[in-house]
């Protein structure tokens, strides 16, 4: 418990300036909720000036604002930037009023001014169709975070805290959000901040009593149980509690004042060359009413305080006398003449308490990162390329030459503190992923005591490893939207583990690009590796690729999904992804070793063609007639099995006319009306003909390809193979015999399909029956030393 | 830290016995990742003896085996039936080996017999095409937890657990799960379970220093930094740490009793009458090396106690002679020839060790949990159904009559000491969704004292509301996995908040249905309710069907999608789900007042086909002539939309031939040879014709339809309309139209789709599209007041 700040610390006429602030914060939150007129109270409300759909959560809001007001006074008082992250989305209204009072709001939109008119406006326009959403979100100024689904709170604020030495990121944690999953395992930032080159994140954990119905496990915990816990995990946690709201202002600004001064203190000590790994940093316990100044009883039942004043606290005000009366009364309990001059502006005093232009967390550039942004400063590929003397000839991990990359971006984008603008986000994979050569420039970053055991391991490292893909996808979220740059590398099955947060994600960006005051930021990359073809030696729970499932519906003004085949396409399309802004991008690329098809010059051809016909690997003359069958690849493992289709076609049947298309650019199979990387109909007859069938060896679920067609001439020609959710350990040749990928089944499938039978073809299926009969042989006898048909390249079989 | 046990307590020869079983299952680890010849060590190992493809994890698995010995002996001793959870699912060769040893393995695999046979196939047979994978798996006696995903043993835990009164799982966690959102979300489990009605949990937090690569975090905390987190979450530690085995397997045998005395005594207390909500549940932490009892060092590297024990910390055996000295060495250390008799069998002092029959960790019916598994007691459903005089007439909140069938569910499956067989787990949504019914015979779940304010709130309650999707559908995985049957209701768009955990289920029960040996279980049912088109009032991020396309690729075996689209087809639905074994169903109804159109009668009918013309919608002659145009729907709002349609081209074009067709079970578009579901040819022809063109409203994203309907005569004629990713806070209509899927739009499509062009059609066209015009005329003016024309019901407009 923090003692109460002496009225030297905090002078009873600030004191008051504040509380008057807060009124008028609750007041135009109260009035979003309820007023479509009769903004300002000039005459008696009446029942037609309620809006006829209640609609807003005003439970949380009152100490949303109680902490903004108090952040404006430690900013004031001490210049230094801070961020405001609002865990509880759905207290968007008192956000929204916070950044109107400080003027930003009316700065980003005009209409909205900052008179009686614009409140009247700001009122209408909240939670009403074709107006402003009820929760704090990109339309709001000065935010990071939607606070919608629940849980990314605290992984926001410390991604947006990594390498901002100056900067503070204030961050309310709701009860109800601190049970989610991923905001309980985001608590161990102090972990993970490196107080020399790091902001500061400060969490206000907000109890209020309720949820929608049941109450919180913190709200029902005690003192000592919330600060066992939070110092069992490196925080030093300070709680205000209470309903006076002139004692909780009070007691929150001496916490907010002693929180940063000791911020302060750990940083400079730090900065100044001391090696504290655990020095306890701040956060508050923030005990409140839920509802807190609203009506306390209403039809004889109490609200303030409980669940019923989590969302409209007052239900039948639009037909009922006395629930108007009540609106009416808590209301007016704000002095609505007393903040407002007749024009309807904040009174001088008030409007004197925000702090200067971009101090003022509305307009915080942390919160509108593309301002913030410079491009990333990307070496020439040429150095990383891999040499490809011959298509399929060699073998290379595909992965390992964009880890040289990512090593050297490292290097040109470290500054002299030790921060920089670019981080690498991998849940303790990044060596297992093939990206090891990273650490030849800096270290896994953890607050720790380094043994000797420890592998390139430092508190200053900045490759950001922790078992947990949300908090490595929520972190760089962060820390693109506050202005970075940043990749997530994982697993590609458990990537499904944070798909709901790409979701999210893709919705901000698709939003934010209608906003013009939002400046474009780093797109965000994942890539996709240990994919589920080779994925063998860890099973069937590793082997999914569902995420490609989880983006295709999603805005396509946003979503790009890219499938390079080997390392050099890897080059160039990563290249791509990190200079792009406002995407994300997939990038789906296994990490053991593969053949490589492409020089860095072909491979950015191929990459800027989206897709192309791969005359070497097909057996088209030149001459005008069609092919009699398409074999079209996308992904890695793929495009080596429709190649050694296409080779066993060859040999078998060289008068087959085959033609071998690689995809790189999935979206690209859309109809260009449906997405912007949707090739023209034209570009899309050249490559597939109009009626020619196509025998598509694909990376994930067959039918994804089968629903980006919809729209194509005669999709129905198109034949898939690709992941049926068949898989265990065992070897890469079984897992594409499993999933009826493999060369054998294309090359059964082409010649079904062909528009010519060929003349050894009915042997050629013979053969491939065969191998494939010999191949279960194999494994029924459980003879683990079968021989791997990958050890097989381009050309070899041609003897 | 717990006091050594002393040796009245664990008198040495038994301690000697345990550590020589220890040895026995350590021996089977080392042997399960590398030998494939020369199991026994009958004589020197060549290089041959060796697999040529070496996988696995050992570093994990010591400790598992070490546990796994001391809940033998406590079973022996007391008799209470434990469950496993192995968190660190990698450590698989581990309880492979235990259950072995117990006789388990042998009796659901009789090939792996107990003799050197059987030691040779156990060996053989791991990480082996055609093998048993790396991973506790569903193939493993004792498991309801594979640990590849990490996060959730836990939760799988703590649902074994509830309305299992007699049951103690004993759950390892390991230090690199324990920094996964779901597992620190799920350490709340002492604020959930009733010590009156449920089992314990006892985890044992297991740290051995390093994940892959990284140390965790935990690893790098003190004893006192562990103890704070766990004591605040309602946990009593105890620690346990050390490398001398005889040391550990005393405290750690110390520390498994008296936690087990502790839970009894718990348990004792409150089945007597005691409330007290927050007893100090016991808890486990175990530090030992990771790879102990492993090489301590490798060419002159640390191994034991490293990141590098992780998988195989030997890995030249194949080649290089040290290392296979090494690995003889190591294995020796073990004295096989001292565990196993001369015909390879467990030595009859160790095989006595082994708990009796059912008691056995692999036996135990709690992991089998369909030989515990009655089927539910569901009543008659006409007590629940809606009346329809008429359809499309009559408006009802759809979900509602569900409440009132599991509020019955609940009273007739309560037992007599308050536990039971059925639960409803939902992330505080309960009232929200509509289903508050249930509370008429229960409450929430909280260990918690009781406020005046709280709302049907109870210690005892047994409705599970926790703020986290993650642990609402782990709880009930683990719930139903042990037999026993439940429901989880969610908002649809964060379902994919657990979407990777529904994969994974699915996965399980893809799997467990090879199995003979594992009984059906009852399905995992998730309602999915606060649909897109009806989360106006929460905005875009609360508006997301996505999970559908998530499920759609996986095991057709296993996944079921409903889309009723009224009240009593959703109760026909979930009827059948509830009976239903080994499926995921999902179920999909929005929980506002929506149009009713099916009696419970016409909505069994309707749920057994799967999808019906609604002759009384369409205005087809009974002639032999086909349909102008096919209008479908599937899903409440736009079977809605569908008939709002079919009502306009009806008043306006009477001569059309309009049919309507409604889709419930949506895996029926899917070719039969795709989905057991799957509409035979004919029958889908009956329904949308050869040839027609098909106007389709869909529930989630357009493109879902068209990757099921790959495979299906002509696919391109089906036109979809559905959610395209276009949302914020507005209404209901104006979702509708945001999306093209209004009426309208769909009117539109229709006549521009018809064989026929109606006389009419022109005029229909232009007066469609001024209604959309007035309605964005509307949504341009902010004009909050906008009439709603969902208030609308069929045949109105019919005047």
């Amino acid at each position: 418990m923090t003692e109460q700040g002496t009225t030297a610390d905090y002078p009873d006429d600030e004191l008051d300036l504040d509380l008057r602030w807060w009124a008028a914060a609750n007041y135009l939150t109260v009035g979003q909720i309820y007023l479509r007129d009769n903004a300002l109270l000039r005459r008696p409300l009446a029942h037609a000036d309620v809006k006829p759909r209640l609609l807003g959560h005003w439970g949380t809001s009152p100490g949303l604002s109680a902490l903004y007001a108090q952040l404006n006074r430690l900013i004031r008082r001490t210049g230094t930037p801070c961020l405001y992250v609002a865990g509880p989305g759905h207290g968007g209204p008192a956000l929204v009023a916070a950044t109107y009072l400080e003027g930003t709001y009316s700065e980003v939109y005009p209409q909205v001014s900052r008179d009686e008119e614009g409140v009247h406006r700001l009122f209408r326009q909240f939670s009403t169709p074709g107006g402003v959403p009820s929760h704090v979100s990109v339309q709001t100024p000065g935010s990071i975070h939607e606070g919608g689904e629940l849980g990314y709170a605290l992984v926001h604020a410390a991604g947006a805290a990594f390498d901002s030495p100056d900067l503070m990121v204030a961050c309310v944690v709701g009860d109800g959000e601190a049970e989610t999953g991923p905001l309980s395992g985001s608590w161990k930032i102090p972990a993970f901040l490196d107080a020399r080159r790091d902001g500061a994140v400060l969490p206000v954990l907000h109890l209020n009593g309720y949820k929608i119905n049941s109450p919180p496990v913190w709200g029902r915990s005690s003192d000592e149980e919330i600060s066992g816990y939070l110092t069992s995990q490196g925080w030093a946690p300070v709680f205000v509690s209470g309903d006076d709201p002139r004692a909780v202002f009070r007691e929150l600004e001496a916490a907010v004042r002693t929180s940063h001064d000791r911020i302060r203190e750990i940083q400079a000590a730090a900065r100044g060359g001391a090696e504290d790994v655990r020095p306890g940093w701040p956060a508050i316990v923030l005990r409140t009413p839920k509802g807190w100044t609203g009506p306390a009883q209403v039809d004889g039942v109490q609200v303030e305080g409980t669940f019923r004043a989590h969302q409209v606290p007052l239900s039948g005000v639009q037909t009922d006398g006395a629930h108007l009366a009540l609106l009416e009364e808590w209301l007016r309990s704000y002095s609505p003449e007393t903040l407002f001059t007749a024009d309807g502006a904040l009174v001088p005093e008030l409007a004197a308490l925000a702090p200067a232009g971009g101090l003022r967390m509305g307009a915080t550039p942390y919160a509108n990162g593309g301002l913030r942004r410079t491009p990333l400063d990307l070496p020439a590929l040429e150095r990383y390329a891999v040499d490809v003397p011959a298509p399929g000839a060699t073998f290379a991990q595909t992965t390992h030459p964009l880890g040289e990359l990512l090593r050297d971006v490292y290097a040109r984008t470290t500054t002299e503190d030790g921060g920089g603008t670019f981080r690498l986000f991998c849940p303790d994979e990044t060596a297992s992923n093939r990206l090891q050569s990273v650490f030849e420039v800096t270290d896994r970053c953890l607050q720790t005591e380094v043994l000797p055991t420890d592998d390139h391991l430092s508190p200053h490292g900045r490759v950001m490893e922790v078992l947990s893909e949300h908090l490595c996808q929520g972190w760089l979220e962060g820390y693109l939207l506050s202005g970075r740059h940043g990749v997530f590398a994982t697993y590609e099955a458990f990537a499904m583990v944070s798909a709901s947060m790409v979701i999210q994600h893709v919705k901000w960006l698709q939003h934010a690009a209608t906003l013009p005051w939002r400046a474009p930021v780093s797109s965000l990359t994942i890539l996709l590796t240990s994919t589920c073809w080779r994925n063998d030696h860890n099973g069937f729970s590793h082997q999914g690729p569902g995420l490609l499932d989880t983006v295709i519906p999603l805005s396509p003004q946003v979503v790009r999904v890219w499938l390079p085949p080997d390392a050099n396409t890897l080059l160039s399309v990563a290249e791509h992804c990190l200079k792009s802004t406002d995407h994300v991008n997939l990038l789906i690329a296994d990490k053991q070793p593969h053949l490589q098809y492409l020089t860095l010059e072909q491979a950015h051809a191929h990459a800027a063609a989206g897709a192309s016909v791969w005359d070497w690997a097909g057996t088209e003359d030149d001459g005008e007639a069609e092919p009699d069958v398409v074999l079209a690849a996308a992904g890695d493992v793929p495009t080596m099995e429709t190649l050694a289709a296409a080779e066993l076609l060859r040999e078998w049947a060289p008068a087959m006319r085959v033609r071998v298309v690689n995809v790189i650019d999935l979206m690209a199979l859309l109809p260009h009306d449906d997405h912007p990387h949707g090739f023209p109909e034209q570009r899309f007859d050249e490559l597939f003909t109009r009626d020619t069938d196509v025998v598509f060896a694909f990376h994930g679920y067959p039918r994804a390809v089968h629903q980006l067609l919809h729209g194509r001439p005669d999709p129905a020609r198109f034949h898939v193979r690709g992941f049926e959710e068949q898989g265990t350990t065992t070897t890469p040749f079984d897992m594409v015999v499993l999933n009826r990928m493999s060369r054998y089944h294309l090359v059964i499938e082409a010649l079904r399909r062909s528009r010519r039978a060929p003349e050894r073809g009915a042997e050629l299926v013979r053969f491939c029956r065969a191998q494939l009969d010999r191949h279960h042989g194999y494994v029924r006898e459980h003879l683990e030393d079968m021989p791997e048909v990958r050890d097989w390249t381009w050309g070899a079989g041609r003897g």
